[in-house]
């Protein structure tokens, strides 16, 4: 039907990446307590990025690549599914699986913007560039409200305790000290007001 | 909780948008047919614009700019409520009650990035620049996809027409005339594979 075979690619690659949105995590919505999936996931995150970019340790980050990166940084997911941060796996055999994602669902796109987005899902992973850096704190940070506003749901569903959100997020103050300093506080909080186990 | 009164309020904004992931819409997602919601519609307009932009009608456009307007243009509905496009209503009411959402939800930001977000509304819903004009044609060529790839659901359930289609949607031409031709070629296809009603 589509006699233009780069548009045609295109489509069916933003046809593919519907089904993000059937991916679900465990963090909950704070209204209704629904899981959050994926594509909602990554369109808070990237709000938290346009609204929040300031408080990036680095003078200033190339905002548009950040956005991009939290906009597509779980697309892998739609193979390698969701795994839940405190949960213990082999890291080697996820990020194989999760490559291999990469490699399929982006290669649907034309040959220069599968590479670009290859590229930036790499980026995000590495964690080592400023953009990677804030786009991975907002990735903690944004669960991390999720569960203090719906009063500690996730964690409390899995017994989380506190050493365990510490452990898992305190690379926050990489992508910014200030987030992690809020962080911390609402860890805090969240064990004083029984949201979150102290241990 | 929170000492910093500037992030005080940016997180209050980003908790209180939590709840667009609330508000559905008429299209439904292509495998499992369950409503979409504008959390996730957002998402999927933002890698509409990265991956479509190069068919904007302007040889540029500034992608930062149609990327932040699409990830908040449907943020007047945690207020307002969404309006499925075909229906026929006080179009004055409507935008009344939507500029009254943008100030109250976006007012909830500092004053500096409220004024930012209500701007790019604004600037999105006036339709001029060639940024607002391609925006606009992502928001309605996404709902199109999802009707054809899930066999006309939302337009079989409203009983909608092909002339209705044509005169809500033909506003793509003004972002982007290949869009434009790659829809009508799906609005035709549609008719003939009985998704869509000739008429």
């Amino acid at each position: 039907m589509i006699e233009n075979e780069k548009l045609r690619q295109q489509i069916e690659f933003l046809k593919e990446i519907d089904d993000l949105k059937q991916i679900f995590r465990q963090t909950v919505l704070t209204k209704d307590r629904r899981q959050e999936n994926d594509a909602e996931h990554s369109w808070h995150l990237a709000m938290l990025v346009m609204v929040l970019s300031e408080y990036s340790n680095h003078s200033s980050i190339d905002l548009l690549r950040t956005v991009k990166m939290v906009l597509i940084h779980d697309i892998i997911e739609i193979d390698a599914g969701d795994t839940f941060c405190y949960d213990d796996h082999d890291r080697n055999a996820k990020t194989k699986k999760e490559r291999k994602a990469a490699h399929r669902i982006f290669g649907i796109l034309p040959e220069n913007q599968a590479q670009e987005f290859i590229d930036l899902w790499e980026e995000f992973e590495a964690m080592e560039t400023p953009e990677a850096q804030f786009a991975a704190a907002v990735d903690r940070l944004q669960p991390l409200l999720l569960n203090y506003y719906s009063e500690g749901y996730a964690w409390k569903k899995h017994g989380i305790k506190r050493s365990q959100v510490i452990e898992r997020n305190h690379h926050i103050s990489k992508g910014s000290k200030v987030l992690w300093e809020f962080a911390e506080n609402l860890i805090h909080e969240s064990v004083k007001k029984g949201y979150l186990i102290d241990g």
